[in-house]
């Protein structure tokens, strides 16, 4: 088997033999294309939605993205031997959720983006107040996706209240209040991991919680890919850290060096460049050990831990 | 029985009794007392959430709020014979998306209010970023009060694809942008009546959908509830105009004259102070006769129809 070192943006080099790159490539295309056929169609509507609104979710919605969080939640799904009707409802639900923290978090309020998934972002494209209610429109709607599925109602009412939790006041949202009043501070390591536990972290966990419960999986399971996705959610703030300092605009498809222009706490400003690319590279060995119960059917999620460490976008 | 002819700050004119007003009124404290209750309690939050956050959430969700939506849903599952623990979670999560859509209806980019609720509104107090991100963070919530339901997981299930449905891009969201869209254009009132019934009237409606699900009412009854809600809704809202342009900020709580500065559309507007009226009185008597089959029981319903007419806050 051929061993290919890959090189990138930021200098990681991981041992991953080329026809695990093409197996795990092929996969990540199939799910891309079986989240975007869903989402597509979850974000055409009927009557009632103004044309502009509809416009605007899907102007950032159906853009390239890289799918990372519902691609977590089917590959822990396969994980656990059970890919169900929830499982890609959840898929979609968690993208969607993660879009319109995106939307909000690029406005002028916040952080003030232009450029999101090689677009403008939508307040620039439809201005702000659209923007705002796309959001609010996507918001409501990834739990309605799930709501709707054709599957047991234990089942769905489980993942709708994890959901409902990542997304709320003590995790999603309180993860960027705090990110936005730790500008211009001075932090330190701890800091900025609770930050981003709740703000990166908590999507990342629960879109792996939610593929277990989808799938039928044990508590067990369940509890190991949720410390994961913990690991993975911190290895790629991490790196998008390091690619917001070294990386490149066209490349990543929004703006670079914004977060020293705003002043935020980095990692890379904590600990040096040297010291985040090893404890990257140590949580990503942390996440991988996780999945040592599941033997092959977790193949997929210990290929993309080092995807998330070596990507460049 | 003694007649009481209320003449209140709009000019309306109806006969009810003083013993009625007298229990209306004890029955809408009562009401208002058991969802501050659980509103105070499900914002008061642990680990996780930034005191900045709690602080912005609290100071527009328990300000002195009308309670007019949750008082529906309770009213409605009174009105079905039962209240059961869904109709309490669900008048709090109807409260809390509607106070979510006041927060970002009120920002800088939208309709850019000073007041609300007798107070400084959220992104006056707390600024902007914080603002949009209290909205989102109680849009999340409110399902999660329902997912936390102690309920079968088939009517929680309902209760939350009813209520994703009526916040999504087609009805709440949908209104506001058309809303924000009709600002200084030539309309009439078909059009009006197309933004008020999503922007207004499909929270109206699912409350009192919600309400008669969480007690298991039959679907005829249900249907009833919600033409009621269709009707009530409208005449809410032309009565919202009505005060806007003849009432009083400080007995509002919120700027009036809002909407003729904004050049938005409205019902005095479009069909002269008197038309209004008629229109308004016209279908609270529609609403009132979709009572009928419930007889006693919808007593408060009936009540509470005619209070929003005479409504002047």
């Amino acid at each position: 088997m051929m061993c290919a070192h890959v090189d990138n943006s930021i200098g990681f080099e991981f041992p991953m033999t080329t026809s695990d790159e093409v197996a795990l490539s092929q996969y990540m295309r199939q799910v891309r294309h079986e989240v975007d056929e869903l989402l597509a169609n979850v974000a055409t509507y009927g009557e009632g939605c103004p044309r502009v609104l509809e416009d605007a979710i899907r102007h950032i919605l159906l853009a390239p993205g890289k799918r990372l969080r519902p691609m977590l939640v089917l590959m822990a799904s396969d994980a656990c031997g059970h890919r169900s009707n929830v499982s890609l409802a959840s898929a979609c639900a968690v993208e969607m959720i993660h879009t319109y923290s995106l939307i909000h978090d690029d406005l002028p309020a916040m952080d003030d983006d232009e450029l999101r998934r090689g677009l403008p972002t939508v307040h620039v494209a439809y201005g702000e107040a659209n923007a705002i209610l796309a959001g609010d429109a996507l918001l409501a709607q990834a739990f309605e996706v799930i709501a709707r599925c054709d599957a047991s109602p234990e089942k769905v009412v489980r993942c709708i209240r994890e959901l409902t939790e990542a997304a709320g006041p003590c995790q999603l949202v309180g993860g960027q209040v705090d990110d936005l009043q730790a500008e211009n501070s001075v932090g330190n390591v701890e800091q900025l991991q609770r930050i981003h536990e709740r703000k990166t972290g908590a999507m990342f966990r629960v879109a792996l919680r939610l593929g277990g419960i989808a799938a039928g999986g044990e508590d067990e399971q369940i509890t190991r890919l949720d410390t994961y996705g913990r690991h993975l959610g911190l290895a790629f703030q991490i790196v998008d850290d390091l690619l917001d300092e070294q990386g490149d605009t066209e490349q990543l498809g929004k703006q670079t060096g914004k977060d020293t222009e705003h002043g935020k706490l980095t990692y890379p400003a904590l600990m040096g460049v040297e010291g985040s690319r090893d404890l990257a590279a140590d949580l990503i060995r942390q996440a991988c050990q996780q999945l040592d119960i599941f033997g092959e059917t977790a193949e997929p999620l210990r290929q993309l831990a080092y995807f998330v460490l070596e990507r460049n976008n």
